[in-house]
């Protein structure tokens, strides 16, 4: 058994979505969340910063003691994983190989779509990761820098994140794809504007879902990783690097709850 | 005469409005930009980050030996610029006295409104500094965080657009001011949906245009200060902090023409 925490992280409060999937498939795991709110978003920065950014985030959660380092953030997950991996003493996991395993299992005709911030489409790795596991699949992707803000807006049910949708999701719509991989963790918080374009013959994929049951296998494949049975409520700790106060509140709108304490990391 | 180069620093590339407002009203006069593109935007962040970055940027230009330092930001200039001020070894200009002696200057029925990112609202430096040339002005602030995402992307003329200004808006409109501060260097990009949206009625004040005419003055007001008359075109300095190659195009859309080179600045 081993009680040490598995390490999140993201570039902000959107992988919020991912520790409360991770929390509901691993309800043993003591968790560390970290959030760069200080430099996010890393979806319009160079993969070169983002490397930077990661590998800082990286050794904060190290000297933490992690056993496990899950990448939250598209982002991050897309141009970084491979120096994370190098760098962590830890199994690391991405949101990308979920992400493209599930979309996979999921697709009847092999069109498959990714939306995801500009970085993460720039990035190529969900097509890669896509078609590494079926080399025959069509993937459509695009980037949609308008719906982080939407989100974080709060706008995720009115004429104009429908407006939005309508103009980013027609090529989608047009090439007949079955499933959509969200490929950002703010995307999750518009997903019923998304069903609704799309129409209900697209299946969506949430990466936060897929990577936490990611996690699970592997945890429930090496006994010795996991947590032993907790008797209370687990004890998370949440970092941020900007000052904690203002991201309170968002940060329950995606977790869904209230958080007990946000504390400032220094990176 | 002085031959160092005015210091322009802004979050990103929207300061670049700022540049090309500089650039007409002192053609003869050096500037060297440095845009924080790595940690852009400084708008959904603390204050105390926010000084930190600026001083930092501060520091970058001090040593590249700049005679005044412009703060094209707003939301620097909201909540850095005592500390700038005192950490400068030359004059330092934000951009909201300017715009807040302009917005009186031009209102008629001291009705004022000021939108901009979420700290420099937050700040209240714009109704304190419009207040304290005439206390008796009623201000009306909102934040529009959709409207720089919306600027980035290009979406400027588009009905998504509109129905953005409609929401923003309409409290500006039902207050019936008859100025309106556009706070944020991005926002002059949206100008024409704005003004088609307040109506004929409205003045726009443009924090470009104001904070280089105050600059003029100063060079003007100081003549060892100003440079001597330049016999060829002027090699002006670009630096960004994150990789340059990405942000080109868009740079050229803030500045309306080529850039020559950006380089790479190590805050």
């Amino acid at each position: 058994m081993d009680r040490r925490p598995i390490g999140v992280f993201d570039s902000g409060v959107g992988g919020l979505t991912v520790f409360r999937a991770l929390e509901r498939a691993l309800p043993h795991e003591p968790m560390i969340y970290l959030g760069d709110t200080a430099r996010v978003p890393y979806g319009t920065r160079s993969a070169e910063t983002v490397v930077r950014y990661a590998l800082e985030a990286e050794r904060f959660l190290g000297r933490h003691g992690i056993k496990l380092l899950v990448v939250a953030c598209n982002t991050a997950s897309s141009v970084a994983l491979r120096p994370l991996t190098e760098a962590a003493e830890v199994p690391v996991l991405g949101v990308i190989q979920p992400g493209a395993r599930r979309a996979v299992e999921r697709t009847a005709s092999g069109r498959i779509g990714v939306i995801g911030t500009r970085a993460t489409i720039e990035s190529g790795a969900y097509p890669a990761a896509i078609r590494a596991l079926r080399p025959e699949a069509e993937v459509l992707s695009r980037a949609c820098p308008l719906f982080v803000p939407l989100a974080e807006e709060g706008w995720t049910d009115n004429e104009i994140a429908r407006g939005v949708a309508r103009v980013y999701l027609q090529p989608f719509i047009d090439a007949r794809v079955d499933t959509l991989v969200l490929g950002c963790t703010h995307y999750p918080l518009l997903s019923e504007v998304i069903a609704e374009t799309m129409g209900p013959g697209t299946s969506l994929v949430d990466s936060a879902e897929t990577v936490a049951a990611e996690a699970r296998a592997l945890l429930h494949g090496e006994p010795r990783l996991a947590a032993p049975e907790s008797p209370g409520p687990i004890q998370h700790q949440f970092y941020v690097t900007d000052v904690p106060g203002p991201f309170q509140q968002v940060a329950e709108r995606f977790l869904g709850r209230a958080i007990g304490r946000l504390e400032r990391a220094e990176l």
